[in-house]
């Protein structure tokens, strides 16, 4: 297989979420920075070029040029083979947590987060709404986990690759797992210990 | 197959979704009415029994029982061989945009149009908020159609089931296709003129 290229930037959960997987399968790749807070996502070149979404991940390599990182995940997984669910039913499983993760977990979380922690004057009733449904999708995930080791099973799928994209930094967001989400610490901590895991901010580029 | 029973109610534009795949792949279908407005779908026991994420639609039958959408169009597009994609690259191109429509496109829409029509005493700069999101989603989805006439290519697939899921009613939220996205608007004529195609208000049921 060939290395891979991956448009990325350090604070992207998104962006960790394929870096991340690209690592536990030990696959070649190569970050590409992306200038996102100085409007790099949103050129029409960048549209034209990479990604009429406007959006990062993008990943480039093997003869393909994919975005949406729940598609780059399904990808990678098919490739090498791995966390892509053992049988129909898993796999059934591991797709519906990852349009959970795109509908309620990461829309929420990462919108919550960047308007709190990097933007500059964001409505307080506009935050209060966003961590408030972040909150119901904590108490989904929550729950969920109390019952299962990971989130298709007893073992790491994408679908825990997708969902805890912008979970390893619960202090940019006010929580703590341990006291409001245990089974959610306890989650993570499980796929801490995963060879190959690295931190979010030690995965990406800064610049 | 056996006939399936789809967990819906009228308003939801996710339920529709699977409901119009049901209906324009012919599968036999019987709706089972939720009380949503008056919280049915967040009792413990509709967790505990139906979609521990405590959402319409569910879908049971054919020894199955389903929550999200995306997946219950994937999986009907496997059990009827219609609208999956007719290789890998054009299933990409479909996952790329179901992940697309939860993540940014009904992800906004739905709330928006939930909050504007069905809630009373919404906060302003909230739905100012995701009403812009929303329009940013249409921009997206505008420019991608003016290059082609479905999702994913030259023909109907899942994808475009789903991103037509909360578009019917534009006047709910107050868009005028033609004059604002007409790409967008040639497109929902494109699918209005599918074999089977019915509005969510008469496809779904009101009790």
């Amino acid at each position: 297989m060939s290395a891979y290229e991956l448009y990325c930037f350090k604070e992207s959960g998104n962006a960790y979420k394929a870096a991340l997987m690209l690592e536990l399968t030990g696959t070649a790749w190569t970050p590409v920075w992306v200038d996102f807070f100085n409007g790099a996502t949103r050129t029409p070149e960048y549209r034209e070029d990479l990604n009429e979404m406007g959006e990062v991940p993008v990943l480039v390599g093997n003869g393909v040029q994919l975005t949406q990182t729940g598609l780059i995940l399904d990808y990678l997984a098919k490739e090498t083979g791995r966390f892509g669910g053992r049988d129909e039913a898993q796999e059934r499983d591991v797709l519906r947590w990852i349009l959970f993760d795109n509908h309620k977990l990461t829309a929420y979380t990462a919108t919550y987060r960047f308007m709190t922690n990097f933007m500059k004057g964001a409505d307080k009733p506009v935050t209060d709404f966003l961590g408030q449904r972040m909150h119901g999708a904590f108490k989904v995930l929550n729950a969920h986990l109390e019952g299962q080791d990971f989130a298709a099973g007893d073992e790491l799928t994408i679908a825990d690759i997708s969902m805890c994209g912008y979970l390893f930094y619960p202090d940019e967001f006010g929580v703590s797992w341990e006291t409001s989400y245990p089974a959610i610490g306890a989650w993570l901590d499980r796929i801490k210990a995963q060879k190959g895991w690295q931190h979010p901010y030690d995965i990406l580029p800064a610049s």
